[in-house]
């Protein structure tokens, strides 16, 4: 986030200059950590299984000592983005706050699991571009059906009753990723297998 | 940033419970990295000096195996902010986001090194409030003329000849914040000095 580099200051009164020989740049900081950093995008349906699986891959790689956080369209909703509504331009500007934030943790030194939705390949692809390197795309992917049952939140019995209108799979498309990097297939596998999976990728690809 | 406890998923065609035993809390992060996590607000005049203590910190704490970082209103700007122009309103939702982004590292385990010149009381009230628990406000305070003979950025000068409306300072009113738990004098002291104190003000208040 900052990089500390021969920084002069001049006092008044005096001339001294201050160089910082410090060195915090993300790759120091990876280095301290033994592990690259960077963004593991999860999308998917609502009740595809992304929060579930991204909370017990950070469970185990932050056991093994990972710096590993999960970003979550929920936290970021009752916090930074509770100006936002749920409009079609609101939906864009909370996905786009979203990948700022993201970048920001990475260039803080963390593996970021951040599960949004994002239904739109036009808004990932928004956020691949902002977070450059280090963005890998997983696919969290179910049947529809098998979503509905699952509700976790009771969403889609709302939705079906038409009391949220746009709500993804029902009033409005889910556009399946031409361009994961990864599938989990949680109507096909449980979440022992995808966690393993995921958990297998990430120390794979944010390797020194 | 998730805490992870008991979550159940039934996945279609079984009922399996998968509990998570996995413990990513604040608590666990800072007990991982050895200190509390939270906000250190650095606010004063542009010029007072707030960058260049914050990196001066940064990298004393960070080579002593602090997980710390600086989020400064630079980097915001030009990201996360980058919708956001300079009018009351605009600087006001960017000061809120600032607070909410220095929650969410704070919440990561990271001690967060915030520099903003937050002129105004109710802004940097409303920021305390936000992050709650563990928000310090450090005044780092200079006369407004040394500022003005620093001028690091190019800024006073600009905003003098009538270039920059309402520059804190010059065209706005910077108000002393009555609430600070640290003054940091840079009219008076030297950087190494200043470094010194903030760094052990900082050990002890994230102590665990």
């Amino acid at each position: 986030m900052s990089t500390v580099v021969q920084t002069k200051v001049a006092v008044p009164g005096a001339t001294e200059v201050y160089p910082h020989r410090g060195c915090v740049t993300r790759r120091c900081r990876n280095e301290r950590h033994g592990h690259r950093s960077g963004v593991v995008w999860l999308t998917g349906l609502s009740g595809a299984g992304k929060s579930t699986i991204a909370s017990a891959v950070e469970a185990e790689l932050f056991e093994a000592g990972w710096l590993i956080t999960v970003l979550d369209g929920d936290t970021l909703r009752a916090g930074l983005n509770s100006d936002l509504d749920f409009s079609a331009a609101a939906r864009e500007e909370n996905l786009r706050r979203a990948g700022e934030v993201a970048l920001l943790l990475a260039e803080a030194g963390y593996v970021v699991l951040a599960t949004f939705i994002s239904p739109h390949q036009a808004g990932r692809e928004a956020v691949r571009r902002v977070v450059g390197d280090d963005f890998h795309l997983v696919h969290v992917r179910a049947r529809l059906e098998d979503c509905i049952a699952r509700d976790p939140k009771g969403l889609y019995r709302r939705a079906l009753a038409g009391a949220i209108p746009n709500f993804t799979g029902i009033g409005q498309a889910y556009e399946e990723p031409p361009d994961a990097d990864l599938i989990l297939d949680t109507s096909g596998a449980d979440v022992e297998t995808c966690r393993h999976t995921l958990a297998g990728f990430i120390r794979e690809r944010f390797a020194l």
